[in-house]
């Protein structure tokens, strides 16, 4: 989509503080088919609990399911107590899920009238949509008012896979109503080739179109983008990206590298761990020339507090992440 | 909505054959939180697959979750087969799930400014989704291509507790796709009073006033509707009974009762199992007044695999079930 004009942003009955993309990475172990990283969800929820509810302390569970132990202990003063929530949104990844049915499938590839994509479809949506359920029971006990919108539930669909149909409605209705969306990515119907999977990346940018949140968090498993793959003794993390044009196009600020001037390092090809962090990189280009500050950390550290606090105009001396911003706004 | 004109009926790529609804005390143990019925589910799954799916065997699993046990087994030959589905919708209640949050929190009543509904509300959606996915994945594993669709991430809302703003179009899609639609009673948000809880039938109804399956089916936990507890030895089941008003009233036609006529009938209160009997009947007696033949029968029997396969134009001899048409239909 980056040859086409973004849609028209919708408005909110408040503003959307942020857009929170929940890296596969950081909330799944990868490796481990359909495992989740219990401690460190547990972290994020923690974390985006303190900032979307203002509250150091947890709140009261709302995941009253017999596996948390009903009946739920409900304040009996609850009735006094007022639930303030910041208008966020929050999008998963697949990690451990979905990835290998939809891969084992082609899913991406389309063709929904074969039998074998087709069990693939059904089998990802499975995977995804039960990984969604953890996600929202995980922030729910924190007291975070979270729901599951699912895009293949929501009608979204593609051609060519690329966004063609995607009603924010149910989206922007649920954060009017103070709740706290939790998308994920999904497979989807596609109007050319049957089938495709749609990405957690792809529905950030879309959303950030057109609810222009004031900043954009991807919380990783590593601290930020590097040069080269992070186990590399010399991989240098690249602490902040400038965003150069609306095709993506992007460069780095910080380090400066003497040697090579900026159109070259728009070559550099970072480690490629979650499907192309060249394409992640462009996406969050594409957003951050919208105005609209993105920050790549990683999950449950102090620097992901500072960037969903959106606390990083300035970026800090110790600042370990990767901050993406308009080329007239970097440092 | 009894005294709206019904909204008009929407084109599909192939005709709806049937919307089946998975009564939550056919696949839940109503009194047990949270439980499943494994056995009872298993029993409806099959019966769904081989009307659904033309097939007296079981299909390909395509729940290729890790507690299924990944990789699952595809058949060698899968290129070469075809998987020709029947239009089917699904809907289920929520039984033994999201009752409990629901009415602890009130969510029906709404008020969702109020920090316990609110908390409710999420609840609900965490145990009935949580419910959906299990259904999803029961009907997987028989190879039957089936996708849940949340009302509320469909954006379905309501105001007074009637339907405001349902678009039908992810159903829609699924269906001509090839896809089985899961729907299932949710708690939504209402445009009045903030929130309330959309349930199946009602579901049902919008459903089958758009998309005019050839019939629906009701699948309950008892042989159908009785003038009194099933559970009392001179209960009488209602075999067949015709709708006699767009208001939804309706009168009992067999078994003929010689002493009271068909007027009075109408005021029989059978007896009051799952949130309303009555309240069920009316709802299928307007689908019926549609020219719609409704069927309520007994899960995992003979006559159920008939009601599913639609082969109840003339009522047999031995019928154990409720059919529900229109008065000028009636036998």
């Amino acid at each position: 989509m980056a040859d086409e004009a973004p849609p028209s942003p919708v408005s909110l009955s408040r503003p959307l503080r942020c857009i929170v993309k929940l890296g596969g990475s950081a909330v799944t172990h990868k490796d481990v088919l359909e495992h989740i990283n219990d401690k460190d969800l547990a972290a994020v929820a923690s974390q985006l609990r303190e900032v979307i509810m203002h509250s150091t302390a947890r709140g009261y569970t709302m995941d009253w399911s017999k596996q948390s132990g009903i009946p739920p202990t409900i304040p009996a003063d609850i009735a006094d107590q007022v639930l303030s929530s910041s208008a966020f949104i929050v999008v998963h990844g697949a990690g451990s899920f979905g990835h290998f049915q939809a891969s084992r499938a082609g899913v991406h590839r389309g063709g929904l009238h074969l039998p074998l994509v087709t069990a693939g479809f059904v089998a990802t949506r499975i995977s995804v949509t039960a990984l969604n359920l953890e996600i929202v029971r995980a922030l729910a006990k924190e007291g975070i008012p979270s729901v599951g919108i699912s895009p293949f539930s929501c009608g979204w669909s593609t051609c060519e896979k690329k966004i063609q149909c995607a009603d924010i409605s149910p989206v922007t209705h649920a954060i009017d109503s103070g709740l706290i969306p939790v998308m994920h990515g999904d497979a989807v119907l596609d109007s050319s080739q049957g089938c495709t999977i749609l990405s957690g990346d792809i529905i950030i940018r879309h959303l950030a179109q057109l609810l222009r949140p004031q900043y954009v968090v991807f919380l990783t498993d590593v601290m930020g983008v590097y040069d080269r793959p992070p186990t590399d003794p010399n991989a240098i993390l690249l602490r902040e990206i400038a965003a150069v044009n609306e095709d993506g196009s992007w460069c780095v600020v910080n380090p400066r590298l003497q040697d090579i001037d900026c159109q070259v390092e728009i070559t550099v090809a970072p480690h490629d761990t979650t499907g192309g962090m060249t394409t992640k990189i462009s996406e969050a280009a594409m957003i951050a020339k919208l105005g609209i500050d993105v920050y790549i950390v990683k999950a449950g550290t102090t620097h992901s507090v500072k960037a969903l606090r959106g606390e990083l105009n300035d970026l800090p001396g110790d600042w370990l992440g990767t901050a993406i911003r308009p080329s007239n706004k970097s440092t």
